[in-house]
């Protein structure tokens, strides 16, 4: 079901609806013992969540396919990652914070090597420290484009943020990464004639980082991709008559909530402190999205152990999401990060969803394989949203 | 897969077809027992299907979306709900029998109150009686407009149906109900240049029948909405190659299967008239849709026993349905409508297919849970119709 139909449904009330998103949340079965790390961990909480709630595993975009970040957010919040697309540039300056506006144009660089002749010799300079990456970018901010603000921000290593700030700015620009070696950055093409003059700004940056960058090797060029602009995603709180607010330690989380319209609270860096900024501010919203990390990171480690006590230390907190009494409380990831395959993977991801008005499962524990045999199923990730509202009691009877 | 590829694949044999409908089939478990009205009830005839059949749980419109009786019926019809819609004032005339032909423009109408400034204070004009409501419908059937006739016919309390009969009625014309009090009622504006005229006409109407309510407080006036004609949905039998038979004791039900094509039975005001119809006209047709209605009305009644006991009925009913010898039985509801909700609602609904084809799975019982453990596992309910066809062998290879 589209937004646009949901929308036309929604009605509010006073329900709170809690959704705790536990980053990479499926895993793999370590070979020793045939255990995944939510198999293997002692997590009481979700256990009894399952028990009294509705279980299965979601599909964040399609089956077989790995999401990033954004896409597997982006179908939790209930849009159809397929559909609404963000730009690499925008989830880069989402990624580091950067207070990215409507006009701004923003791509995502890389420092690269290029011999005498120009020609890419390493297309990540050899992965400089990011110190030199600071260094790099502070050169380059000098940089002036008529009519343009310019700014260069370091990411990490040879990744770093390019954002063209002013009037007029279009999308619709090639990539200059020609995404090889032994061939020569290209220039910046306007993929439609509305971004002919963009595309010249662009080439100008480029023109003058090269003469800044010339005695820098192995950084001594750049590459640029994702040109994008801020997407023009419908706002949750108009499809959804939600009250969002979003409660994540890490930028990137809290760029895709800024996306969607929540509003993003401030917090410390440790879910104890998402837990008390969600006490906090319980009275002001109807609807918290609670971000968890350290399981997608420990899974991106490739660790396994590490993995499982990150699991049951976000699975202590749940206990105190459920003393705030939410009328509805989903536990669900953005996608799986098995430490076996240490990244992101395609694998379903477990989820359950807790109401009055639920219609509990006979699942009892909560992991991959319990949740498969859930009365959910293995079902879209974008139909966690609709799921929610309904729960809440939001949502009024389609047809007659 | 839509419509137009079951055609293609479609072949004629001599098998038939049974889809019972149990109204608001699925249930919630009360509280006292942990136990859903399914597994309250002592259904000995609907355990044994399921024991013989493939069971899963249909999806109506979306996960979390709650159906109408129309969206739900066409589902099991094969009709995608979201894009086969059918307008409130068609469902309002099917609801009451009234003979809709393919010209008619049809609006759900409400009496209301206005003050002396024309502000609507009341929506529901008190929730005049029905015997009130009738007479006002014949005060309103002496309006008189050019070139189209008129029909205003009671429905209950505050509701009727007014259908404008005449060449030329265009769909398109905005509600001129506010949804709100407070305010007056709107005039009827065309969301499109065609519908001018029509527009014209329904403010006739309303003017003439604002005279001749001004004196019949607090019933004074009238606000109408979900104007539509006929939908022209393809035919069930151009689909299906199916000769398909209707026996519903409630006219709603009737209504939505002339919508698609169905040859509507006459039948008695009981499940077991309804069986001795299907088994004098067992001949006729291979395709027989048997509605019942109580399970439905109890659950909207919130009353658990009382749908215990329907569902009792109903499962003694099929007994007498399994003696026809179908080569294809399926149960279905079009929703779920919980006791406990006092209303339709999202959640997913028990459904069982019995052929001899049908690769039973393991589920030994028909209630919520077991079903979700079934072979279809949580699938849209417009799978329901390709899967019989299947399960009757009227369905070609797709493909080479």
């Amino acid at each position: 079901m589209n937004l646009e139909d949901i929308r036309e449904l929604v009605v509010k009330n006073d329900t709170k609806i809690v959704l705790l998103v536990i980053d990479g949340l499926g895993g793999l079965p370590r070979p020793e013992t045939g255990r995944t790390e939510l198999e293997e961990a002692d997590t009481i909480n979700l256990d009894r969540l399952a028990y009294d709630g509705l279980c299965g595993v979601t599909v964040p975009v399609a089956l077989g396919v790995t999401p990033g970040s954004g896409p597997g957010h982006l179908a939790l919040f209930g849009y159809d990652p397929l559909k609404y697309r963000v730009g690499r540039g925008v989830l880069e300056a989402l990624g580091i914070d950067f207070d990215l506006r409507k006009q701004d144009l923003a791509a995502r660089g890389n420092f690269c090597t290029v011999d005498s002749q120009g020609v890419i010799t390493d297309r990540r300079a050899g992965r400089i420290s990011t110190e030199t990456c600071v260094a790099l970018c502070e050169a380059l901010s000098g940089i002036t484009l008529p009519g343009v603000q310019v700014f260069v921000q370091p990411v990490r290593e040879h990744r770093f943020l390019l954002v063209l700030r002013g009037e007029g700015l279009v999308e619709g620009i090639a990539d200059t990464d020609p995404q090889r070696v032994g061939a020569t950055p290209l220039p910046a093409q306007p993929e439609k004639p509305e971004a002919q003059a963009t595309a010249g700004l662009i080439n100008e940056f480029v023109a003058q980082a090269r003469e800044r960058l010339a005695d820098k090797h192995p950084a001594n060029m750049l590459l640029l991709r994702g040109f994008s602009k801020w997407p023009d995603l419908p706002l949750m709180g108009d499809v959804s008559g939600l009250n969002a607010a979003a409660i994540a330690v890490y930028p990137m989380y809290r760029g895709l909530a800024k996306l969607v319209g929540m509003t993003v609270l401030p917090t410390g860096t440790t879910i104890e402190d998402e837990l008390a900024t969600a006490q906090e501010r319980w009275n002001d919203f109807d609807f918290f999205f609670i971000h968890y990390k350290t399981t997608d990171s420990r899974g991106e480690d490739g660790d396994y152990d590490a993995k499982v006590a990150a699991i049951e230390e976000v699975d202590h907190a749940l206990a105190g999401i459920r003393d705030l009494a939410p009328d509805v409380l989903m536990v669900a990831g953005d996608h799986s990060t098995p430490s076996l395959l240490a990244g992101h993977s395609w694998h379903p991801v477990p989820f359950v969803i807790w109401s009055r008005w639920c219609r509990r499962d006979g699942v009892e524990a909560f992991d991959e394989n319990s949740c498969y045999a859930g009365g959910l199923g293995v079902f879209p990730a974008t139909s966690v949203l609709p799921l929610a509202l309904a729960n809440a009691q939001r949502l009024m009877k389609y047809g007659a």
